[in-house]
């Protein structure tokens, strides 16, 4: 046995305490408990759970052999713990609970996205206030180590954009809906039955929650203050079947994105159905999976995938954060490398929703006439945006007229641009429905 | 601006010499001096270049500005230098190098697979004496972080298994014989005009690269110590162009996987060619990417991809390490990872060849005749292989006899009941070619 490191002979134990034991604290739980020799091989010396918190005794996991305290607040003042584990979620008694342990000098791992992104500035300040950890790798994408690798693995890149598949309900939604040829009501409740969707599935559907892990991804990516109100937000509610099989024969998958770019006209940061040439690796992530990938000006497109939630995954992330933290314990007791990846947070311009640019997928029904098409081609043109292919579907009769539906597929050319556009077409005399407007990546290099 | 870490005005810049400016030493050369200010802001402090070792000067890179040494060692005991990086490569003055520069207290970064995999035990056991790092991201699959994957963001698993397309040369390869119908020899040929082998290309389709970084690899995922001779290698070069088309008709792709997988008969390390089914993320990775695919007991499988060779890629790993050790630097002065994960490494019991299991690919020509498939067939059972699925194509004439290519994919059996059948089946009167075999995998979770 070849000893590295740690030559004093058995440390102390690391003391956790774990608050809220639900899926991910359960988790939390076995794995620490399942996973202990493992785990103590890797850091050194044990982890030990000393305290946990729940209001009352959770179902189906066995919390009878641990001192459990009935009020949350008790962990974050217990002495006999030196890492609370926040995993109650929410954003009420969650921040109560964190700036308390914070303020009792505790580290905190949490896996808590929407405290972080609503209220990750304030807590920041209490950790850096006290000078201890406060860490939160499984708050994006469930088990897959993105924070660490923005962070740490590829610390020397500027990063020059990132989009990652981040919300597993939208994801496994809208891949059923393609490989089911579903609309997107059933597949929802398809998912709900299955448990992949919450019974009110708003914060998920509507891009809440992909937009407060975006949040956090850009601040790792651009160093920027972590700023909820900065997104523009867009869900999946109004994927309709139609669309999704019109992006398939123009060789399109529709994925719903997080994204985060650099640009001339500052950081621009967007959530949003897109649809992704069917060649990119984000296309061929089916299911609850989740991926992110990352553009780095060293590093050139890295690609990271696996499962975004679950007891276990999201579990192996909050370990493996309390792991980080217990190995920094030492002289300083605290963890050397920034939650956030950098050791000041700097405001960067931001892009606006207008300036925001990309290349578009537009469809729109037209009578059959002559000219319908020309008038909006050269409308386009007018504002500047350029076409970079059309499908014109066969003449249906409604009401005893001739309809074609026209899709267009925009070049890269700004949101501002294009609304005032289509603030043009909509009052066309041809124009017979609504616009569908969507956004197109080609995630060239 | 929000200060999170780091409250201390302006710490000195920590100082980095680099010995070896060819692609991955000027990469880091070129990465530190640009992405300069980014860098500064995740550390908190500034990283300074104070000195070079080069015998000679780089052709294509300008080193005027620098304190350039000819000889490297003086560059490891130079009294400036805090981190050293070693670009140099090969196993006898590297080695030296980082012995020498470790014993002066100096950190160490290096790219060097080779050095790490065949003398990482003597190296690792100097930086532990001395209580300095030795850290090596950019060793295996170049820009992607999977070191820090499994050393930190799965620290909380228990790793089962790992495969990786850790060989951009052996990869492009690959994917050009399939993509392009052609032979091995002149795609090797192309891809020396290419650039993407080397004249003498037998480290990369040999699978000695790709050895050297699945020794370190299986280090990180089971913590055993490096030990090269363990693994039993195989490269790509008896690779034909049947066989791929072969494998195409079966749903597979041949890859050249390095695989570390936990096994009740021990820890199996291989490194060969590998039917990989089409739907498999690895078989999608084309060219000379590189990809790992890990599967952790708590998160399930997760995916990476990334360059795996190139000057920026890989000094970006390089770079992400200096920046990794330099936050350390503060009371202790010591990153608080050990470097492959665990804190002692421990020898486990190591599969054997004969025990190693998997799938099988079998390839042969047999005379058509009845009862020779039937012989076949019964030979194989008589040594407990069973069969999943079986091609046998249409009989050509030769020297006026039918013959037919036989293709057989076996159930999970061991390589020792393979390779006894194969004894017998080689010397049967109807067998009239040698007998391919590959491996298969199926990758379940």
């Amino acid at each position: 046995m070849s000893s590295l490191q740690n030559s004093e002979t058995s440390l102390a134990p690391v003391r956790v305490g774990i608050v809220g034991i639900g899926t991910v604290g359960g988790g939390t739980l076995k794995l620490l408990t399942e996973n202990a020799a493992e785990i103590e091989r890797r850091l050194g010396r044990a982890l030990q759970i000393t305290r946990l918190g729940a209001r009352r005794d959770p179902k189906g996991i066995d919390i009878s052999g641990y001192a459990v305290e009935r009020d949350p607040m008790a962990v974050a003042r217990a002495t006999d713990v030196d890492i609370l584990v926040e995993t109650i979620g929410g954003t009420t008694v969650a921040r109560e609970l964190v700036l308390l342990a914070l303020q009792h000098g505790k580290h905190v791992v949490t896996a808590n996205k929407a405290l972080i992104a609503e209220h990750g500035e304030e807590l920041l300040a209490a950790a850096a206030e006290q000078k201890v950890s406060l860490v939160f790798e499984a708050s994006v994408a469930g088990g897959i180590p993105i924070i660490r690798a923005l962070r740490e693995g590829l610390a020397a890149n500027s990063i020059d954009w990132l989009a990652g598949i981040i919300n597993g309900t939208s994801n496994y939604i809208l891949s059923a809906m393609q490989q089911e040829s579903k609309a997107f009501a059933p597949t929802l409740k398809e998912a709900q039955d299955l448990g992949y969707a919450e019974a009110d599935p708003t914060f998920d559907v509507e891009g809440i929650d992909a937009a407060h892990k975006l949040c956090i991804l850009a601040s790792c990516a651009f160093g920027v203050p972590l700023d909820f109100q900065a997104l523009s937000i867009e869900g999946i509610s109004n994927i309709t079947l139609e669309d999704i099989q019109y992006a398939d024969e123009l060789g399109y998958t529709i994925k719903h994105l997080g994204i985060a770019k650099r640009t001339d006209a500052g950081i621009d940061l967007r959530v949003h159905p897109t649809l992704v040439p069917k060649a990119n690796l984000l296309a061929s992530v089916n299911g609850v999976m989740n991926s992110v990938l990352v553009q780095g000006n060293a590093v050139g497109p890295t690609f990271y995938t696996g499962a975004g939630a679950g007891s276990l995954p999201t579990a192996s992330s909050v370990v493996g954060d309390i792991i980080e933290v217990a190995r920094g314990f030492g002289e300083t007791e605290r963890n050397s490398t920034p939650s956030l990846g950098f050791t000041e947070l700097k405001p960067q311009a931001l892009c606006s929703a207008e300036e925001s640019t990309s290349s578009f997928y537009l469809r729109m029904t037209l009578t059959d006439e002559i000219g319908a098409l020309a008038g909006i081609t050269s409308t386009l043109a007018e504002f500047g945006i350029s076409v970079e292919a059309m499908l014109q579907k066969e003449p249906r009769m409604a009401d005893g007229e001739a309809l074609a539906t026209l899709i267009v597929l925009t070049h890269e050319v700004s949101k501002g641009a294009v609304d005032k556009a289509l603030a043009k077409i909509k009052d066309m005399a041809v124009v017979r429905s609504d616009v569908t407007v969507m956004r197109m990546e080609q995630f060239q290099s």
